[in-house]
């Protein structure tokens, strides 16, 4: 096989066969096949298309690239592994939450997360927040861990995914990175190579996501459940809203707050309906009674394991065995805390109609809570705490939200920014909704 | 200015601007820009083309990468520096008969030429056939040739275009070699900086050539003379068949003999009659009678140079000039032959329906004629002469052509790929036309 008659192939609109894309994938990930070749595969990629079955190939080729894990050893036998995937947003801390509700539910979740980048943060970081805590486990720490308490959360020490890594940085320098088929398998090369055999996608939607309308928010959704069908995974994909951040609290030690609060069944009603629903999908995908638990008997199991107390005391756990300060989870004031809060209001009256993610987590990235590129140090203590949301009413001078940075001039600096990432008009605004569908059928019934 | 905005902006369709193009070839040509956002780049102008404007950036950026010559201060005032292009073709031995031919007319003839590669064979190979001929003139020597003898052939030494060589290579390997207007930039750009004030495009078009269809080479020769007319030069093209190699001989002596035939108004009619037709294209665009010379007076003196023996002498003048042997243009029988001659015979009788140009071109590389890759040294004697052109009726067992090979092992093995180049049918087939039309106008006008 020839790399040139492959990337032609493609360009000229033809099906890829597995071994095509397997030789490509696998030169890809050697070296053997050069970086101008992966481009131009690429960009042809983005205009010709994938059909399902080229995607699933593509996906699983890149999953096979480097270490595939298999977690069921330690696990009671029947197990299902059940992951959770966000395509990312500001403000997202559902895994901080949904993990241990489903831990709690007696459904084990072993995660590998990552650290943030740009205006988007990372599990990783966040939990950092809490002293003492740490990602930096072993393999055999991981299994341990996962089968004594049940949860899990860990940096990717494993090389998952290695194809994936290549080309990713090669799609954010060749301006290939919006085509369908290439999120798709990126996404679930991931997942496959981290052992799930059930995973519910959070595809976010809005002006604060990568997927601005719901008909690509779908189109992208039913590829990864056609795609997961294929490779004998089930999936299913949440399709929900990012016109605002998620929440009210953008910032490391914020978003942990924020989390342990809706452990307590309190915060956010925007972040606690998201937090319930992804945990719904995962317990009917995966707990052991999932063949007889409709949607009402999970949601009623969420709230149980909330109302009850386990839930939180499935975190503490969790934080515990990974070394965190359970005191700084019993009492979430403990948490290191920014010296300086300023409240930033608004100069105008009107209602919310927008609320820029994207702009508010590079605010937060420039209070020094997030990274402009890898390896960058980051201030857990800073953010944002928004008291306004869509459809807010608001008097001249009522409170947008408040800044807790490093010192007042870091502050000063970012106040009109962050008053600009608040659209505010004159006439009444729906508040929006937080999930708009469900997809659990693929694209095309494949 | 970011290549990443530039290619995303060619990927969705937009015009590039010439600062947009310049900035890019910039960079390519001195390494800013990586091979792999060229690569994306170059997909995604496959894709979505290029605008008769941003074609003609594209050329001006690429030929002002490197050297630029000028000739005019070589020339008497008022000369018009014309030069010709093929779109390569097998047997095409087209510029060692014009050159002189136009030379002998008055109008001085300067040209760079290449080495073959692969099927298509290299002007200064042809020439190197004679005993003593040198490609290799310092500026200072082409410059004193042309104002001196009007004729001057050399091998490249300035560093014309190096953007394009650079291009060129990585659209090698990248499946973007087919785009017409990287294409037309490719040819016009060598052109533009070898200082050309009018040029004469020979497109192929048929089996053996880039273009297999007429309405595609019309359109890459509508888009040269565009960019021609944007650039401020002269274009004419001529689209001509390449359904069977040029003339009836491959390989550089076998092409040499053909060539000074022709100056004797001797040898295959097709090649004549492109010779003539090429000549009286650049004679109406640059003789000193330009103004008032039609195509049949330019005809008559393409002739009557012929006739007279002015054209022969010319390539004799040339050819000692450059250090080379008189004697073998004197008598064309005393150039280097090689040692074996073999008749392939056709197994069946047909009429000649077509003769593959590219696998004849093929064999003659393997004969030794050629070369696999650049470097490769060659054997100047060896070749083909074809007996047979499309339209010929032959019964079993005609001669189809004369292989002249280095040993009897080399001409045997090849025996069957030279019958099977030869397609012979039951039913009549017509003579094919040498020129199939006339381009001087550009496509939409522009």
């Amino acid at each position: 096989m020839n790399p040139v008659d492959i990337i032609v192939k493609k360009r000229d609109g033809g099906e890829l066969s597995a071994a095509e894309i397997e030789f490509f994938i696998a030169g890809l990930t050697d070296g053997r096949i050069p970086e101008y070749q992966v481009a131009a595969w690429a960009m042809a990629v983005y205009f010709q298309g994938m059909s399902a079955a080229e995607t699933t190939a593509l996906t699983q080729a890149m999953a096979a690239s480097g270490d595939q894990l298999d977690l069921h050893d330690a696990l009671p036998p029947g197990t299902v592994i059940v992951d959770k995937h966000s395509s990312g947003g500001v403000g997202d801390k559902t895994t901080l939450a949904v993990g241990p509700i489903v831990a709690a539910c007696g459904l084990p979740v072993g995660k590998m997360s990552g650290r943030g980048l740009s205006f988007t943060g990372g599990t990783i970081d966040k939990l950092e927040s809490i002293a003492g805590w740490n990602p930096d486990l072993s393999e055999a720490q991981f299994r341990r861990q996962l089968a004594e308490v049940g949860l899990v959360i860990a940096g990717q020490t494993a090389n998952l995914a290695p194809a994936d890594k290549t080309l990713y940085a090669l799609r954010d320098v060749t301006g290939t990175v919006p085509s369908l088929p290439l999120i798709a398998a990126s996404i679930m090369s991931k997942k496959l190579a981290a052992g799930a055999d059930a995973i519910v996608l959070d595809v976010k939607c809005g002006h604060g996501a990568f997927m601005e309308t719901q008909g690509d928010a779908r189109a992208l959704a039913e590829l990864m459940v056609a795609i997961g069908r294929r490779a004998g995974r089930q999936v299913v994909a949440l399709i929900t809203q990012m016109e605002q951040p998620l929440g009210r609290a953008i910032g490391n030690t914020l978003e942990v707050q924020e989390a342990i609060a809706a452990l307590q069944g309190q915060g956010p009603a925007d972040f606690r309906t998201l937090v319930e629903a992804v945990a719904v999908e995962m317990l009917r995908l995966g707990s052991p009674e999932r063949e007889t638990l409709d949607a009402a008997q999970a949601a009623a199991r969420v709230r149980g394991v909330i109302a009850s107390g386990a839930a939180l005391a499935k975190f503490r756990e969790f934080v515990v065995a990974q070394g965190g300060d359970g005191g700084q989870v019993d009492d979430p004031t403990r948490l290191s805390a920014a010296p300086v809060q300023m409240i930033v209001p608004t100069p105008k009256g009107g209602t919310v109609q927008r609320v820029d993610a994207r702009g508010l987590g590079l605010v937060a990235v420039d209070l020094g809570g997030g990274r402009q590129k890898k390896g960058d140090p980051i201030d857990h203590r800073v953010g944002l705490m928004l008291h306004a949301k869509v459809g807010d009413r608001l008097e001249p001078g009522a409170p947008l939200c408040t800044m807790h940075a490093a010192d007042e001039a870091a502050g000063a600096a970012l106040h009109n920014r962050v008053q600009s990432a608040f659209h505010l008009v004159d006439t009444p605004v729906e508040a929006l909704p937080v999930v708009y569908e469900r997809v659990a059928a693929s694209y095309q019934g494949v």
